[in-house]
């Protein structure tokens, strides 16, 4: 690529080209939402005029409390409007919000925070019980903001600076937010992979401000059309998953009504969804599963018609789209990954496509999509080369996008791994068809190397998953001395005291192997039956555990 | 404001960052645009495919003329197909499109080609006779590019390197677009004001993305719902003037359908919004009242129900919107200026008003509206302090945006005089109501010192245009030596064989006084009846020239 020197000109003296800061997006959120609320349980609503409001307090209590611009603040905390909160007083102050992922072992919670170098520490009073014993290992903390919900005295050694909404209250109701480089820090937090300590990833005010534009023009795009101002819109990703895919931003720039469930128990979920008439969440294809595999929903005695569905995380099977459409449930597929802020990918359906049938739709609404805009994105094999837009070249995603982490937070080697020539490697195997849509077919450690050919673990499960009787499947590849590997399936069948046989499931695969779609050496030939598959702290399949289960 | 010093952390050293650069908008595009076109009144219509295939084969065609980055390249054009190829390849390449007002007097169109210092021209047939006095007074133009449409030799001494269709066949479809600075300059125009020299401003690669970015999802809000991938998008306000508004890049990014119809000739517009089915286009309200006054069009032998228009420039009044429309035809109102790239509110209607019935949503259709995300706008009074969101306080609107010209082009007093403070000064008069909704009473200079008071000459068009029997009306301001000013007003009647008397007018004025909403001195007492209101080059009143005629 050529090197240029293009006109760049003065500007007046007097003259501002403002920084993107996160604040703006809730200012413009604020202008747009009429009577549209922030929701929190059964528990409190109020306005935008008051979420601003309590940012503005927020902002006043942490600075009270001795946090500065720079610092790293963790919360520890489910999905809440004090989260949401946090989103934007925490890295509007100049400090770093930490989304502490709660689902961690302790000992990581302890790795994550102690790496982050945290100074100070906002936590719900149900992980009160899981920080009394790191507290002494995290030197470094200068406060604990407890959230408290119940009317327990908490019992605790923290050294807690006193009650989030007791202190916020006294606050006053506006804050002089300072501007600063927009490529300051505002958020960070750590991916688990399956090997080694977690990595922090880190994204900018810039990066989050520009990932918001582009996602919330490509979530109001014909053939997706998930959220606007007008719909009421419920996490069941955790916020301290990135950013719950950032949708609370965008929410927030849109105005839209925004619900958070607290704690993920079903009952909640289920009476939010319906008293508070949502029509937009997001959440991985396991949990989706469990929604629509829940007896209330199975029995239409809970309508959730009309609810739309973004599903990522995982791929999203034919079958469990199929089966959401027969609830009247609206699924839709995007792509992305922790260290791209997330949203790489939207699968916004082509015109044609959108006005046809369910089932001329449902490959398409199976394959991750196309990049959204300001997303470059290759498939390339092996030794970096784009492949042909063909639907059938296999190769690594890699992607550059205005919205990816720099790095792993004090990590050379593994941000070296990461970024290799310029191209962030998503270390995920896909295609690109004719129409430009991304289909991820597994993780590159994932791919199933059989008969010196590459077999898709996630299109063998999703083979499978369609047999009568199959509620649940995982692919793995187990050593072989013949073929190299071969294919092992952990499934869960619908009726536990009557799975099918491997024989009914090997001979409904063979259709698949009629059609093309399958090698005959794809079939698996161990099939095992269990009652629950092993999953990671975000509900994806477990698949280091999966292998020492078979 | 405090100033504070936030965490900005390295990056690894392969990590990429990329630039905004207006190259990422046409890519978006062609991924997203599925069988949509671009058409060229009834001459051409093309892929989005082709489109990037001829912006990449311009490219070429330029640097092969010795076109470099940092070269300023003037367009001379009605809005065409190739005009659209312009505003990327040119920018694309690191150099400076100017996108040349060809409405302009001779002497001015020189002085802008000669302050902007421009080195290549292109030049469509028609404005061959225009350059040619002009080229000996423009030795830094190294060549002429002509886009001939008609089989007639073209008779001219400009030193021409060739035609437009001709070159580009000859260049390869794919061209190495660099990266650089997003700060670099992409566009330069020059905008009239009453006094003076025009004014140039500029606009960088950074601001037109994030103008676009934002442009694209407030034209997807509800309330607003102007355009998306599935509409079919036709300017009517050129594209010399403010990147006509900075839709085709937006229509560009979401990849919708564009229609351009050359020179703007009343006939073929009608033939293109009815053959094309254009949903969608913007203008002016001169020429929205131009066609809704149109035989054709009244007697409903062309019906254009169903067309979308946001109209800007001007303010929509009520009759106006009214008359649109009892025809079928969506008015919106949108604001900004030359110097704002432009696009600063649209009145993106409330939920309960967007529900509510036309004749209740017609004073807001005809706000300016809403800021859209990352502008900051104030209404202020004469010592800069902001006034109440009451409906009521009228003071002088300022604004902040990542999208604003930094300075007027070589012009250091005049650049001082538009940005003080940090503050980008409109020269508008204006108020916010309480839920935010910019309403523009006036230009400062247009404002009617009255009796001691401020009297909108915007309004007082507005209730004289709703006067039976007057089709147009311009309102300005007389020297009084008892009132200090006072109103007084041109006007063009619905039938000039029959004008209404000044007396009828006076009288219809009346009820406004009794409504509160006039004062008595605000009832002009010199009313001309004329056959035709002076007009700008851009179509808007021509207050200068209507000064002289009164």
């Amino acid at each position: 690529m050529p090197s240029v020197t293009p006109k760049i000109l003065p500007s007046a003296a007097s003259a501002t080209n403002p920084a993107l800061m996160i604040g703006d997006l809730l200012e413009a959120g604020v202008r747009m939402a009429c009577d549209n609320q922030i929701v929190y349980r059964d528990q409190s609503r109020h306005s935008y005029e008051r979420f601003r409001e309590r940012v503005h307090q927020l902002a006043h209590t942490l600075t009270s409390q001795g946090v500065q611009a720079g610092d790293v603040v963790a919360v520890l905390d489910w999905d809440s409007h004090r989260y949401l909160e946090c989103f934007f007083a925490i890295p509007m102050i100049g400090a770093v919000l930490h989304t502490v992922n709660v689902r961690l072992a302790p000992e990581q919670i302890l790795y994550t925070m102690d790496h982050a170098e945290d100074v100070f520490v906002i936590v719900h009073e149900e992980f009160v019980p899981l920080l009394d014993p790191l507290a002494d290992k995290l030197p470094q903390v200068r406060g604990y903001l407890l959230c408290q919900e119940t009317p327990q005295t908490v019992d605790t050694t923290l050294p807690l600076v006193g009650e989030f909404e007791a202190l916020l209250s006294q606050q006053p109701t506006h804050y002089d937010f300072p501007t600063f480089d927009e490529n300051a820090v505002a958020t960070l937090f750590y991916t688990t992979g399956t090997t080694g300590n977690p990595k922090g990833v880190f994204f900018t005010h810039r990066q989050l401000v520009l990932h918001t534009l582009n996602e919330s023009s490509a979530f109001q795009a014909p053939g997706f059309e998930l959220l606007n101002r007008d719909k009421v819109y419920m996490p069941i990703t955790p916020m301290f998953h990135v950013h719950a895919w950032g949708v609370p931003y965008t929410a927030t720039l849109m105005g839209a009504t925004q619900v958070y469930p607290g704690r993920y128990e079903p009952e909640m979920l289920v009476k939010l969804l319906v008293s508070e008439k949502v029509d937009f969440s997001h959440c991985v294809p396991t949990l989706l599963n469990m929604v629509v595999s829940a007896e209330a929903i199975v029995s239409k005695q809970v309508d959730l018609s009309g609810w739309k569905v973004l599903v990522g995380g995982s791929a999203l099977t034919q079958s469990l789209a199929s089966k959401a459409w027969a609830l009247g449930i609206d699924t839709r597929s995007a792509y992305g990954m922790s260290e791209t802020c997330p949203l790489l990918t939207a699968d916004i359906l082509p015109k044609d496509i959108g006005e046809a049938d369910f089932e001329a739709q449902l490959p398409w609404r199976c394959k991750a999509g196309l990049p959204i805009p300001l997303v470059k994105l290759q498939v390339v094999d092996a030794n970096g080369e784009p492949l042909p837009n063909d639907g059938k070249s296999v190769g690594e995603v890699r992607v550059q996008a205005p919205w990816l982490t720099q790095a792993y937070y004090k990590e050379e080697k593994r941000s070296a791994e990461l970024w290799r020539n310029g191209w962030l490697h998503t270390g995920d195997v896909g295609s690109l068809d004719e129409r430009g849509f991304l289909t991820i077919s597994d993780r590159i450690k994932d791919v199933i190397k059989t008969g010196g050919e590459w077999l898709s673990s996630l299109e063998l499960e999703s083979y499978i998953s369609q047999c009568p009787g199959i509620a649940e499947v995982a692919v793995i590849g187990v050593t072989d001395e013949k073929w190299g590997e071969r294919p092992a399936a952990l499934a869960v069948p619908v009726d536990l005291n009557n799975p099918p046989t491997t024989e009914t499931v090997q001979a409904f695969l063979e259709q698949f192997v009629a059609q093309g779609k399958l090698n005959r050496w794809g079939i698996p030939s161990m099939i095992r039956f269990v009652d629950e598959i092993p999953k990671t702290s975000v509900g994806k399949l477990d698949k280091k555990r999966i292998r020492t289960e078979i």
